[in-house]
């Protein structure tokens, strides 16, 4: 069995991992960190976990977390993900980082979007933890930076038509719309039901830090630097993220080639469904760790639209996570995620 | 392994019999019956299940049922459900009935609500599918009338008080509140998602179906014939069970032996947790086979209110149905239905 | 034109305050005042609002109101509302006050369910503001304490059968049901979109503030004290109340006398409606000041269940005040009031 | 006054016609028509409307409407408009007709996304009914084809940017998310609740009819031909749609120009209101005729994004009907329309 933590446990992506690795068949989750509710017990901060583990928050000792387990998920913000990392390395322990300070190659990068990063010696290091993209390297990596949930409909959305050099890398656009949960458990009036509920509107246009993790990862996919404008959305509803994404074919291209392109990427991917033209509702996917894809080539404006749909908590974040802890366990890929959507 | 067929699969109890059997470690899925949908794919008509079961709506041909499984979960309407459940015992099969055919002791009360009962014979041999009360006589049972999800919320909630004689039997009423999902799956313009939405409203006042249900099962434990106002309500959401049940205290009574009339009940109840007075929301069991129970003595007013949570579909109806599988093949109670809640 | 004022306009029933001001035909509103948003613009706190109001929040000053207006509508906490309201009053102004404050008419009351009063002597003279039960007096009050929104929706349905003797008042029950405005704007974990979203609860089981109000009245209307079982829950919606009242038949009442006892109570009424037993829907009655009952005789138990729906915001709370300002400013009731709900 | 009659108007936007039109200072409303409702009264099918209007449906039969009625909405199907129109304007009767049936400019365009069209010789007369575009030709028109739901959003937002020539045509993205309500009161399996209900997905991706609809329009502000990438998506709420608009910018265009378009573009335009780059939710447009736009410069990727939301019964149909008819009428272009947004 293998012994795993969770730092920083409180939020909704916390809750999500618990809730997978509690039915995980190779995993003791052996502690859990928050330094909210620190001495509080799980059952009584999440009722839903009575009956199932009988474990209190604790504060995230890196003596302690090296006591007690084999491989640690750090579900902390940013920043703070930075300032516990290193030290659980240095104890011999594996990592998957859920915030976004292990997800850039690029030092400068990371410092333009956020703020200048103080272990920037662990990113050359640091494996991005999208399975379809770098499976082998994840097998073999002690730190996973988990994607963020926008980028992994993106990137999985994106990626076939620009390793095959379809469409124009400069003509990239990204509309992607996400359930509320993905704003986190924090309390703020944007977040109150009745702010949420029956409205629907962009935020952060042309600025929000994602867009420079997706641009990483396309600009690898397609053989050279490109940039996209990518706008998020405030779904009123829970779960699920889906993004729509517009690219302009180059000159040439038709509809097969780009059927041929998703089937080719995506020949071993257990968790990315094709569903040619039947375009996915996020329902679909809930609760799992899918990603399922349509797309179509529309020849009156020569672009390809693809849609991708995920479940921002699951695949999106805390199911990815396990995915990536199975790869560097040696476990199956799809060990204790492989249970079907949740619907309706 | 045990062959397990789905009489009636195409509704949301089917959907949520499907999704929960194809992770049942014990059983194996081989038939699934929908007049409608014969021939389609499971997967074309419900694209979550892609990649996890292979199967085609069939015609419900008992033969071919036979052949197929050793247990059939029939998800029929009623009258539909007692056409072909005599046909399935006559073929040495095992049913369980998720229709409200086999839940009744007495014709005349089945009449009376609905219509003449064209198998009276088997009444007296069906098992009433709720473990709690009839665990023993599930396990040797050939036929199971697996409850109605408004009976299980409110006899869950009112049993303690009944049998252990706390509350006047003449002075119950249970007010409910059930999410969109147990009007099933067939469109109609008070389904249609407009009406339902930001709306509330309650229907079948002093009507509804479920009401002898409950008296005959809380007749029972009361040793004496009772009468309940049962009102249904229906909520802007597509998941969950909450009824609050009001009863007048006899003579007397205090508040601690409230407490332990559900302490002792529920002893042995892996899928009841009691919440004490903290009041559980729907969430905390979504997707689960659990019945969560709080509730508070008002002497001011010299009542007891209980308020019980279910998911309608799980504990409501298929996870209670698989629940009564397992007791029935002798398996763990909670085999393949234990995993926790989802949230949010 | 009517020079009206707004102290406390920042929540949600100071939104709805404006909202059915800004379009009176005979009030202008003059000034608006918040503690925390003093000095900002209405429309840039409310982007709603632009192109309607040039008005700014400021303080809640007694002069200041005293100078702009001859009326002010106190949206404000309670204890909040009684250290304003007296000045106001010292000033000839005309209050129609929305919290707690003013609705009853024992300071031992308020004070065992609140804090004790510090303007005990003005509970004799405000008029409890259900235009039903007291239209006269209202129209000669000075200050009128407004009802609160489940005491609305309790007392309307459950006054006629107490006022006509035709239950049991030791028999009360009051179960309701309301959307998430009715909690305010305020941010707190329980309000955050995804706790409550796709979930129900009840709160305040046995002990929530309303309780005493709807009791004072149905007292006075029974012509004897009695005392409720009243029970408020969440639903996952934004505006709107649903109570459903149980109550006993006194022995040979026969359902004439109960559908005679609304039709008498309300025969001049114009924002009562009564379906008979077409249970209604919230939606049928949001953004209205309407208040639409049904009822059923069950005999089968001996009871009468009512049910009624209002908008919490407007019925409940601001367009309710606006009534009670028409009155006491010799309006028509309903001038300002008087749009259809909004439906879907 | 004007008398008026809908015909079709038992569907959401007759219901939004009608909720208007019975506060508006200067119609009388006189007849309301429905195929499959005639004889029914309106407060019985619609118990919203009870104590609003003593009408029944009736049959849509010419001379009827001419006897009783100035100008007629019609809110029929495509097609069915086209039957119906005709006689109408014969009879010397205005018409605001809701369908697709005379928005178009070319029959071949009509007959290429929708079937050939019974009337074009009315193509040339029919005036596209958004008066920000075509105010004058309003006023004296009697035929008036009364923009889709859709269109208006994506014209409203994309118009100053192709009029002032700062953007590529050729470079248009169009995403569209509407709420549910825009899909009508038919019942479908696609509309029940729990199929709605916290998900998301996009439709008729490439091949929506309200495409050329917005390409007409935008190729005469453009001064050019020119096509879009349109994708609508179904939202799980009931009213609003936002559409995010993407736009390659010119050559050295910079920010101020595009302020200084939409400036331009709206001088008097009393209900489209500029929010620069506070980007709006839907619900601050909620039951109200405005459309709020906000818009950014993205100078990373060369281009201009632009968010407009509107309420698509209000704005998008029936709302923006009425304002035809104010105009049409004589009437002050906001009489009628002019209350705040219904919030939250």
């Amino acid at each position: 069995m293998l012994r795993v933590a969770i730092a920083g446990a409180s939020g909704y992506t916390g809750f999500e991992l618990i809730r997978i690795l509690c039915c995980h068949p190779k995993v003791r989750l052996t502690m859990i960190t928050s330094r909210q509710q620190a001495g509080q017990k799980l059952a009584d901060f999440y009722p839903a976990f009575r009956n199932h583990l009988d474990l209190r928050f604790e504060e995230a000792d890196p003596d302690e977390l090296a006591r007690n387990a084999d491989l640690v998920f750090t579900a902390l913000p940013h920043q703070a993900a930075m300032n516990l990392v290193p030290s659980l390395l240095d104890r011999q322990l594996k990592v998957v980082d859920l915030s976004a300070d292990y997800r850039f190659r690029s030092p400068e990068v990371y410092a333009r979007w956020y703020e200048p990063h103080r272990t920037p010696e662990l990113l050359a290091e640091a494996v991005y933890g999208l399975p379809e993209l770098y499976r082998d390297a994840i097998r073999s990596a002690r730190l996973v930076g988990n994607p963020g949930c926008y980028p992994t409909s993106v990137i999985l959305a994106a990626g076939p038509l620009l390793r095959h050099r379809l469409v124009d890398p400069a003509s990239l656009v990204a509309d992607s719309k996400s359930g509320a949960s993905g704003a986190g458990r924090g309390v703020s009036l944007g977040l109150h039901f009745c702010e949420v509920n029956e409205g629907f509107r962009a935020y952060k246009v042309a600025e929000h830090r994602h867009t420079p993790e997706i641009e990483q990862e396309l600009s690898l996919l397609a053989g050279e630097p490109l940039r996209i404008s990518f706008t998020p959305h405030l779904l009123p509803m829970s779960r699920g993220i889906l993004t729509t994404v517009y690219a302009g074919l180059r000159q040439g291209v038709v509809a097969s080639q780009v059927d041929g392109a998703f089937r080719d990427f995506y020949r071993e991917a257990p968790f990315v469904r094709l569903c040619g033209s039947d375009f996915p509702s996020t329902l679909q996917v809930r609760g799992s760790n899918y990603c399922d894809i349509a797309w179509k080539v529309d020849e009156r404006v020569g672009r390809v639209i693809v849609v991708s749909v995920i479940d921002n908590l699951t695949r999106g974040a805390s199911g990815q996570a396990v995915c990536n802890m199975n790869l560097m366990a040696g476990f199956p890929e799809g060990m204790g995620i492989d249970a079907p959507p949740w619907q309706p």
